[in-house]
């Protein structure tokens, strides 16, 4: 007998399948559609994506990477045709990570060493050369490390309050943990510590260190700040927990060199109607100086190119003119945005589109814009049910495209399945088999559509 | 300065998130966020595929394996305390791989023996001991083969016919080619050929060959058949379009033994109203002999008795009986479907859910039945907006509830995001670590809210 049991299941999914393509509401059906199936026979985001990834890897701005992949992004808008490819220059700040970078703790019955996985935040200070040797003490929250007065004076504060699992949105959950990263090495000081060691920012567990920014205040002395691996949080609490004076050794050699010149991608579709007007799509070329930076933002960069070559490939020219911008230190110091919006405050944005949140599968977008506009773009939502992508909520922009936000022009972030980013975010994780292919292709649709809606009906 | 370059993502998905949380529509809201917020918190689903995978590895029906498995999944339903845990007996396929497994084509000019990545699709026979050595013949349709006439005969014919990359349901794609695997054997057989080779069933390209069912009929003469993996199907048909006679070697060992005791696996919640009206959820114990079975179908495994478990710990007894099976033998038989659907068909199911489309995040579900119940199911959608696996569908089931569904029983599946799926399917790369943990647990939160409903709201 003919085995058919593989047929069922197939059966169900040409219904489901039919039933969506019975779902034609609007003219621009045919156009999205064709965006599509154009971006999935053919699309490039993830031959773009793993040039970047394995011929530049990661490129922290300032470093010869973030040269390369500025050379690189420019030559790719000159290949497809693009037109005023350009770099808009920019000065950015040069962190760089240095040799060493260790950390052990001394196990206070055997006097074991036992090493930790951990990396230095971006923008921290060195050790002094032969380390530091402390000891620890863990605290949750930055009340708690207050609360402890006295206690604290000459410690290593170890933060380990973990991103809550239980958020479903985990920027959310990123959200409520990452103050520990970003202020840690203060409020460290301020309680008389002498370094931070903050848990990664991750919903994983696993050996991974997650780098990521953090800040100084002048009015407060600077410590050194490191991540850890999440295993090793966990390990580190649990030996803090049975044992007294455990004492951390903690090594960096990082350090920040002057300012050096870096430079904004651009390249346009002019508008053939009214090219003075711009919807401005972007992503950002640095990244942090960790794995490949391929979810975070490589992926951003393949889909903002890529939805230019989709609508350079299939002829499409909307009356208003896209604008294509990979922006430069969004990582560490937001120049490229902030350089951006000063230059052209003069001209006329209809909306900023940033893609930043990884290349999983488009869900849809997030909106920051007044009611009306809000409710134009709402209306679109169908067309994007095609690929599940059709869930425009209100929220959204992204770091690069928020002073333009502030400018009071609309921006819009694209939505990606959130779950598995922050395994990867800022670590040695974040590498383009993390990455796949057929996703990534359909967010960079989801943009080439939304792109071409905005710039040929305005908002 | 303190850097707040982090701050402005941050606060977009805030934004999003208290959007969604306004959505409250439905008495059963704080409920679904319960569940979800517990799963999400201190789910199981991925501890229990990782030691399914683990511990057991792949599994297919009649292999020992399969027999562990049997004992494991009861074992977890004792553990969490379901209802009426037992095993109902059934004899299953027993058909095993071998020790043999190769292929290489002699280059007709340099002479030279090049390896390919191939292996037996499951069902075929053997090849003699010593190999098939033939020329191979390359066609994309059982037409073309059709319109080979003499030229067929006495070869290997190469099926190549991709999976569309176009089609957005990777499901549809799937069930466009898959009639190549399914009856390539007898078709080449019928044109006079010696063996089939069957292009992997992968929207990925890459070394995996992916097995799968294949049959035969009687009234054909069996030959041997076998999936080659799309890169070397990429190379093979390079090559062919340069040389002419080119040779190709295969070599199984494969053979059908005869067939075995097994089990599908049954536990339940007792309806506290009306036990005798069942609500089902399953998915499939047995997996093929390649990788871990992780997403085919561990995936649909863990995220039944984690549905059950979550019902459990929050103490949620529905008036309605819920059953969960773990089916037997869907890959190369489908006896547990067949075998149930016949013992319990006096039994009153208000509905049957099947989760066999892997571990990745929910989109919502399919539903096979009548418009009326269909729009009651529907009216719930909002419930799933939290966790964006609101869509319910026209059409779904699985195969081992497709018999149910000829009995009248309306069937549902679980709907997951399908870009990544085929690139396991059915071959080595299909294992734990290509699961995320958080996706995972969300589809068995979804599960729990939807056959909660059912139980309590009958349909």
């Amino acid at each position: 007998m003919l085995s058919r049991v593989f047929l069922p299941i197939v059966i169900f999914w040409f219904s489901i399948s039919t039933f969506s393509l019975a779902q034609n509401s609007s003219p621009y059906d045919t156009l999205a559609r064709k965006i599509v199936t154009t971006g999935l026979q053919s699309g490039k985001a993830y031959t773009m994506l793993t040039e970047l990834c394995t011929t530049i890897g990661h490129r922290l701005s300032g470093s010869p990477q973030a040269a390369q992949a500025v050379a690189w992004g420019k030559n790719k808008m000159n290949e497809m045709g693009l037109e005023n490819v350009r770099l808009e220059s920019l000065m950015v700040p040069h962190w760089v990570r240095g040799e060493v970078e260790e950390a052990f703790v001394i196990h206070p019955v055997t006097k074991e060493k036992i090493s930790l996985s951990i990396c230095a935040l971006g923008g921290s200070i060195r050790t002094p050369a032969e380390g530091i040797t402390a000891e620890i003490i863990e605290v949750h929250t930055f009340e708690e490390l207050q609360s402890l007065g006295e206690k604290a004076k000459g410690k290593i504060i170890f933060f380990n309050r973990p991103m809550e699992r239980s958020k479903i949105m985990t920027f959310e959950a990123y959200g409520g943990a990452v103050n520990q990263r970003g202020s840690g090495a203060i409020e460290a000081a301020k309680a008389g510590g002498v370094a931070a060691l903050v848990r990664s920012m991750t919903t994983a567990v696993d050996d991974f260190p997650h780098t990521g920014s953090m800040g100084y205040v002048d009015t407060v002395k600077k410590v050194p700040s490191a991540a850890i691996s999440t295993l090793d949080a966990n390990f580190l609490s649990e030996l803090l927990s049975k044992e007294k004076n455990v004492k951390l050794h903690l090594q960096l050699s990082c350090e920040t060199l002057p300012e050096v010149p870096s430079a904004n991608v651009i390249g346009e579709i002019l508008g053939s109607e009214k090219p003075n007007e711009i919807v401005l799509i972007g992503g950002h070329l640095d990244s942090w100086d960790k794995g490949q930076g391929a979810h975070d933002d490589g992926a951003g960069i393949s889909h903002t190119l890529e939805a230019m070559r989709l609508l350079k490939e299939l002829g499409l020219r909307p009356k208003r003119t896209i604008r294509a911008i990979l922006f430069m230190n969004e990582e560490n110091g937001l120049r490229g945005g902030k350089n951006y919006a000063e230059k052209h405050k003069n001209e006329t944005h209809v909306a900023a589109i940033e893609t930043d949140a990884g290349g999983a599968s488009p869900r849809g977008f997030g909106v920051s814009t007044d009611s009306i506009r809000f409710e134009k773009i709402k209306r679109w939502e169908s067309l994007f049910e095609i690929i599940d992508a059709d869930r425009i909520k209100k929220g959204g922009g992204g770091a690069d495209i928020s002073e333009l936000g502030r400018q009071g022009i609309p921006t819009i972030g694209l939505r990606v399945d959130p779950q598995r980013y922050f395994d990867y975010h800022h670590s040695d994780n974040d590498t383009i088999d993390k990455v796949n292919e057929r996703e990534l292709e359909l967010g960079a649709t989801a943009l080439a559509i939304l792109v071409y809606l905005l710039a040929e009906e305005g908002l």
